[in-house]
C-alpha cells in the first residue's frame, strides 16, 4: 500500500513505540536462557527483571509480585480457576463473579464450570450493576469458599472506566478476592496496586505499544496465588514454567517506562478524542456515542451511525486507509453484535465503530478520519435517494 | 565482555539465527492483531498463517493441524490434561505415562493428579524401557479412559533419541494417544507425522533458533484435541486464545524453514561433535559419555569427568568464556543432580556437563572448549596434588 495508512485501532493492538523495539533488538542480541548459569545466561536474567521493576512500577506494584506471561488472555486463564494457594495450603474460589460487558477472556469464565458463573450486569452507559454485585455477593455461600470477582476496569470497546471506589468496598465486605483486567487501563489512567483497591492486575504489553505475546498478572500480596497452570520448570518463582521470553520482556519493559511517562500526555489525547467526537456530532448529528456519561479513557470512541451498519463503515474506512474496528478484535475474525452493546441495553445498534487513538496520533489522523465519515456518510445519503 | 564468547548451550536457547531475526523485523513493522479486519490485520494474519505453513512443513504436518502457543511448556501444559475431545465429545484420558528422564514440563505430569501418572523407566543409555511400558500399558483399565503417553524423542541432557518403531506399535496396539516432545529433535534429525508413529508433536523456537515465546502443537488428526487451557477469544481454531504473536510466529516460521534446509548439513555438525568428544577423551581418558551407545542428537555430549564436580567445572568454563551448561536449563537457576543421569543408573555421577553445538558452531569453537578443558584438568590435578 503506497499511501500511509490512519491506524486508529490501538485497543486491538498499539503500533510498537520505538522505544519498545529498540529494547527488544538488544535483548535479542543477548538470546540466551535465563535460567543458565553461565555469563550469556545471567545478562538474560538482568534483562528480565529490569523489566519486571519497570512492569511494576506502571502500577505502583512490588517486582516480587509480578509473574509475566505470554499475554492477557494467559493470565485471565491462569487466575479463572477454582484451585488457588494461600501459601502452600490450598484454597477454592467456589464462585466466580464477572461483568457481562467483559472481555471474552474474563467473561467465559476462565476454568470455572458454568454453573459457578455468575454475570453481574452493567447499565446504560456501561457501569457495572452495584445492586447486582452486592446480591450475587450476599448470595454467595461462603462456607463453600471464596467468590472470586473479575472484570474489566476499562472496557475494551467503548472505553468506560469502572469506579472502583464502588465495587472493592462491597468485594472486601463479602471476603472476596478481586481481579481487574487492566489492559485497557494501563498507560492512560494511573494505576495504583497498594492502594489495595484490588488483589490483582492483569496486563498486556502489545496494548500499550509493546510486543504481542507478553503480559502480566500483579499481585497486591504475593501469599495468595492460582495454581500454576503452565507447569513444568520452576520458572517465575513456580508461579508459571517455560523459558522466560526476554525479547518480549524487555519490550514491555521499555514501553511500560514509556507509558508511565505518557501519563502526563493524557489531556493531550483526550483533546484529540474530544475534537475527533466534535467532528462526529458534526457530520452525524445523530451519532451516538456509547458510554460518554460516564468516566472513559482518554483514547476511545464507541459510536454508532443510525442507519449504516457498523460492518459496511468499518469496510468503508479500510478502503480509505483507515483502520479501525467494529466491535472489538477479540475473536478470531469474528464479526457479530457487540456483546458489550447488548450488556448496555444498546442491542437495537447490533454494531458500533470504535476509534481508538494514542499518543501518536495526529489532528491530521483525525482530519482524515473525518474526511473518510463525510465521504461514506454522503454516498450512503446518495444510495439511499437513488433507491 | 572484551573478548567474544563460544556459545555451546544450545539445548538450554539456540542463538538467534539471521532469518529469523530478519522475519521478526519485517513482522513488527506490521504489528496489528491479526484478527482485526482491516488491512492492517490483514497484513497479520498472512504472516501468522505463512509460518504455520512453514513450522508444519518441519514435521511434513498439515498447516491446519498446528496450534502455535507460548512455548513448548504451555503446549505440554495443555495436552497433559484428562479433559480431551474427540470433536464436540468429551473424552477422558484416565492414565498419563510419561517417561522418567523426561523433560520436567512432561515429567511433573502437567494437570493430571499425582496417582494417575506413571513414569516409566530408562535404562543405562537412556531408552525407555519397552517392558515397564508395555506393562503400564497393560495394567491400564481401559474401561476408565484412554492412556495418553507422553515423552521426549529426544532427550535434552543427553541428547539420546528414542527408539519410535519400538515405543509406537506399543501405545495403538493399547490404544492410547502419544505425544512426543520434539523439541530437541526439530531441526536436528527429520521428523514426519504423517507416518503414524505418533498423535502430537510439541516443538519450540527458541531451541531451533527462532524467538523465545514460540511453540506449537502439531497434531497428526486435528479431531482429537485437549479441551482448551488458554480460554477467551476464538483464536487458534478455538484451541488457543489470545492475541496471535505475530513477530514470534514470523521468526518461528522462517527458523522452521532454515531448520528443514539445515538437516543436510547435519553430517558436518555430527563430525564436529566427535571431534569434541575425541578431544574431551584426549584430555580426560576415563571421562564418562552419556547415552554413547543409543542413537544421538548429532549435536550433543551429556560427559562426566570423575573426580571434578559439574557445577565446578560449569564455571570454570564461564569464567573461561565458554558457555555450557551442567545439566539442563530447565528449571530457574537450579543447580542440582541430573534426574536423567538417575533415571539412567548413573546418579552417582551426581551431576555432568553438556556441550550443545548448532550449524554455527566452528572447529575453532571447540578449540577453545579443548583448550579450556585441558587448563581445567591441570590446574585440578595441580591443586590435588597440592593438598
Amino acid at each position: 500500500m503506497a499511501a500511509r495508512r490512519i491506524y486508529l485501532d490501538h485497543n486491538a493492538s498499539a503500533p510498537l513505540k520505538p522505544a519498545a523495539r529498540a529494547a527488544m533488538l538488544a535483548a535479542l542480541e543477548v538470546d540466551a536462557n535465563p535460567s543458565s548459569v553461565h555469563a550469556d545466561g545471567r545478562s538474560a536474567r538482568r534483562i528480565v527483571e529490569t523489566a519486571r521493576r519497570d512492569v511494576a512500577a506502571v502500577v505502583n506494584g512490588d517486582p516480587a509480585n509480578v509473574v509475566f506471561t505470554s499475554g492477557a488472555t494467559e493470565a485471565a486463564s491462569w487466575l479463572l480457576t477454582p484451585h488457588w494457594r494461600m501459601g502452600r495450603a490450598p484454597l477454592t474460589m467456589s464462585r466466580l463473579i464477572v461483568c457481562s460487558a467483559d472481555h471474552p477472556a474474563t467473561l467465559n469464565g476462565g476454568h470455572f464450570a458454568p454453573e459457578n458463573v455468575t454475570r453481574i450486569g452493567v447499565n446504560n452507559d456501561g457501569l457495572i450493576d452495584r445492586d447486582d454485585l452486592a446480591s450475587a455477593l450476599s448470595n454467595h455461600d461462603r462456607t463453600a469458599g471464596v467468590a472470586l470477582v473479575a472484570m474489566h476496569l476499562a472496557n475494551n470497546e467503548t472505553g468506560v472506566v469502572q469506579d472502583l471506589s464502588a465495587i472493592s468496598p462491597l468485594v472486601r465486605a463479602a471476603g472476596g478476592v478481586l481481579v481487574l483486567d487492566a489492559v485497557q487501563a494501563a498507560g492512560r489512567i494511573p494505576l495504583d496496586i497498594s492502594d489495595g483497591s484490588a488483589d490483582f492486575l492483569i496486563l498486556s504489553s502489545h496494548k500499550i505499544g509493546g510486543p504481542q505475546g507478553a503480559g502480566a498478572v500483579v499481585s497486591a500480596g504475593g501469599l495468595l496465588m492460582p495454581a500454576p497452570m503452565v507447569r513444568g520448570g520452576g520458572q517465575e518463582h513456580g508461579h508459571r514454567a517455560g523459558t522466560e521470553n526476554v525479547a518480549a520482556s524487555a519490550g514491555f519493559g521499555a514501553v511500560a517506562r514509556d507509558a508511565l511517562a505518557g501519563l502526563a500526555e493524557m489531556a493531550e489525547v483526550a483533546a484529540l478524542r474530544d475534537a475527533c467526537e466534535a467532528a462526529i456530532l458534526d457530520i452525524v448529528p445523530d451519532a451516538v456515542i456509547f458510554g460518554r456519561n460516564a468516566r472513559r479513557l482518554p483514547n476511545t470512541i464507541f459510536f454508532a451511525i443510525p442507519g449504516i451498519k457498523a460492518e459496511t463503515a468499518q469496510i468503508a474506512f479500510d478502503l480509505a486507509g483507515v483502520s479501525l474496528s467494529a466491535g472489538s478484535a477479540c475473536s478470531s475474525g469474528k464479526v457479530g453484535p457487540s456483546h458489550v452493546l447488548q450488556a448496555m441495553g444498546h442491542g437495537a445498534f447490533g454494531g458500533a465503530l470504535r476509534v481508538s487513538i494514542g499518543r501518536e496520533t495526529t489532528a491530521g489522523d483525525i482530519d482524515a478520519f473525518a474526511t473518510a465519515l463525510k465521504t461514506l456518510v454522503a454516498r450512503h445519503a446518495a444510495n439511499a435517494t437513488a433507491a
